[in-house]
C-alpha cells in the first residue's frame, strides 16, 4: 500500500505520486488480463453476436461506506444494473475516481478493494481507469463514476413501448432499504435500526426473466424508487399505473422509520431490485421463478398497468387510493 | 432553457426538476440518433472488423472556461485522444457530470454546447450520461467524466514495447499552450498573456500517421507534459531518451511566463499535441506528412531513442545536458 497517510494533491499531478496511487491502490486490486495501466485505451472483445449496449453513472454517496456496500461496490452494481435491465450481459467497465486531497489512503483502499470484489462477484472486468485529485473540501472524499459495456443476446427486447393495458408490475424484493441504511449511516438523526443496503447484482434475476418472453421491460427502481419507475412507465405509456399498497414489500424497520420521519418508501432508492412489467399470463411463473432464487425470495405482484391517462394510483391498506405525485424536492439527496 | 438561474440540488434527486435538467441542458445540446435519456443503456453499433477500444478520463479544470475552450470541449477531446492515440477511430461517448449546487444554468449552458459541438465536430455521438448533484462548496462548479468506445483498423498496432534504439521522437505542435492558458486564466499572478489552450481533437494527425507503418508508438502529452511521456518512453523500454531543448517547439508568451514563474514547459500540459515514436526511416516522411497539416503546422523532430538505462537526458541549449527527472510536485494542478 501507499506510505502516505492521506492523498495529496501530488496524487494526482500525472508523475510519480500519480502513478504510486494507480500501482498501489487500482492496479492491485482490479488486476485483471484486460487492465494495463499503462494504456491510454484498453481493448475490448465483445465476441460475435448480439446488439452491445453502453451505459453510465455517477456515485457521491454520503458515508462512503455503509452496512452492506460502499460507494465502490455500489459503483459496480448501480452500472451493471442498467445493463441487466436491458437484457445485457455486462461485460467491461471503466472507472473514474475524483479524490478529495486528505482522504484516508485506508478508506480508499478498502472501498477499492469492495469496488474490485463486487466486480469479480459479477464477472465485468475494469479495462481502464482514471483518478483526479480535488482540494480539500471539495469532492466529499470520493466520487466514482462508471462506465459498462455488454451485450444483449439477439431476440431480447425490453422497452417501455411493449408495455399493454393489463400487463403486470412486479418487484423482486422489498424496496426503501438503500435509501434507508445510507441515512442511518450518517447519524444525523437519533435513529439507529438494523438496516442493511440492498445494494447488490440484478444479473441472476435479469437472466431468469429471459425466460419468459412476457416481460415487456424492466428497470432498477434507484433514484426517485419505486414512484419515479412507475411515473416513467405512465409517461411513456399514457396508461394508468396501479399499485396496491398492501402487496408492496417494505422491511418493518424501514417502514417505521418511514413513519418517524414522514419519508414516502415508495420514494426511496432501492440499488438490488427490479421493477419487472410483464404480461398478465406470464406474471405469476415470473413471480414463481424469482421466489425461487435468494435474491428474489421476497418479490411481489404489486399493481396493473390499466387504461387510462398518465397516472399512478396508489391504492392504500384502508381500501382508498391517492395519486402518487411526480418526486420534486429529494427526501434523502446523496443515496447514490 | 431551465427557468431557474442556478441549478439546485433537486435538480439531482431523480424527479421532475432532474428530468428538466436532462430534457432541457443535456439531451437539447448532444441530441442525436443514438441518444434516448429514457434509456438505461443505449445500444451501439460498432460494424464489423478491427479491434474495440474503451477508455474513460474526469476533468476537474479550474476555471470552467478559459480562452479556446472550457471543460466540455476538454472532456471530448481528452478522451477522443487517449483513443486516436491508438490508432482507433472514436465513435461512442458517455458522459458523467457532478454539478455543484448554486452553478449558474447559463454556464452550464455554455458548457455542454461546448461539448457538443466538440463532438460533432470530432464525428462521435454522446449515447448515455448521468448527472449528479452535490452539495454547495463541493465539486468545483463542474466536474465531468467521459467514456469513449472506438475501433482501430486491423493491422495496426503501436505499443511501447515496439519502440527500439535509434528510434526518433516527434511532437506535432508547440508543447505547454494549454497549462500556461488556464493558468493565466485564473488570475492568481499579475500576469497577462495572449495564450490559447491548444484543446483540440488529435484525430487529423493520428489518421495521418496510418500511412506510415514505421511508427511505433503515440501518446498524447496531457498531465505531466512532454517530459512525463518521455519518462514512460524510456521506463517501459530502459532505454534512454534524449531530447534537444532547442528543437522543442514552445511559443514565445509560453516560455517567458514559464521564466517568470519558474515552470519548466516540458511538464505542462498540451491537450490537442501528439508524441510520436518512429522508425528514423520514415521519421522525416511523418514530420511532413504533420507539417502539411493544418494541426500540425508546427511539428517538429525532437529527439531520438538511444542503447543506455532508463534515463530522460535534455540537450540544453549552451550545448551542455540535464536529466529530466519524473515530475514529483505539480506546478500546475486542475490543469484538465
Amino acid at each position: 500500500m501507499l506510505e502516505d497517510r492521506y492523498i495529496g494533491l501530488a496524487h494526482g499531478n500525472g508523475g510519480r505520486y500519480m502513478r504510486e496511487l494507480i500501482a498501489e491502490i487500482f492496479a492491485r486490486h482490479l488486476a485483471n488480463p484486460g487492465l494495463d495501466t499503462r494504456l491510454d485505451a484498453a481493448a475490448i472483445d465483445l465476441g460475435d453476436g448480439g446488439v452491445t449496449f453502453m451505459t453510465t453513472d455517477g456515485f457521491i454517496v454520503q458515508p462512503l461506506e455503509f452496512p452492506g456496500g460502499s460507494i465502490g461496490s455500489l459503483a459496480v452494481h448501480g452500472t451493471v444494473n442498467d445493463l441487466a435491465v436491458c437484457g445485457a450481459e455486462p461485460k467491461f467497465l471503466t472507472l473514474n475516481a475524483f479524490i478529495e486531497e486528505g482522504l484516508e489512503v485506508a478508506a480508499l483502499d478498502r472501498i477499492v478493494a469492495d469496488l474490485a470484489a463486487a466486480a469479480r462477484a459479477t464477472g465485468v472486468a475494469v479495462v481502464a481507469g482514471d483518478t483526479k485529485v480535488v482540494p480539500r473540501g471539495e469532492g466529499g472524499g470520493l466520487y466514482l463514476a462508471t462506465t459498462g459495456v455488454g451485450v444483449r443476446p439477439t431476440g431480447c427486447h425490453y422497452a417501455l413501448e411493449n408495455i399493454q393495458a393489463g400487463d403486470r408490475v412486479l418487484v423482486s424484493g422489498p424496496v426503501g432499504d438503500h435509501g434507508i441504511c445510507v441515512m442511518l449511516a450518517r447519524g444525523d438523526f437519533d435513529i439507529s435500526g438494523d438496516v442493511r443496503s440492498d445494494s447488490a447484482s440484478v444479473l441472476p434475476l435479469t437472466r431468469a426473466a429471459r425466460d419468459f418472453p412476457g416481460v415487456r421491460f424492466m428497470r432498477d427502481p434507484t433514484r426517485g424508487g419505486l414512484a419515479s419507475v412507475a411515473h416513467e412507465i405512465a409517461t411513456a405509456t399514457q396508461l394508468t399505473v396501479r399499485l396496491r399498497e398492501l402487496d408492496i414489500p417494505v422491511r418493518d424497520p424501514v417502514q417505521m422509520v418511514c413513519e418517524m420521519l414522514g419519508y414516502d418508501p415508495y420514494y426511496l432508492a432501492c440499488e438490488g431490485r427490479v421493477v419487472a412489467v410483464v404480461a398478465a399470463e406470464q406474471a405469476d411463473d415470473l413471480l414463481a421463478a424469482w421466489r425461487d432464487m435468494e435474491q428474489g425470495a421476497g418479490a411481489a405482484m404489486i399493481g396493473t398497468v390499466e387504461p387510462g391517462n398518465d397516472r399512478v394510483i396508489l391504492e392504500t391498506s384502508v381500501l382508498g387510493e391517492r395519486l402518487l405525485e411526480e418526486l420534486e424536492e429529494d427526501p434523502l439527496p446523496r443515496i447514490c
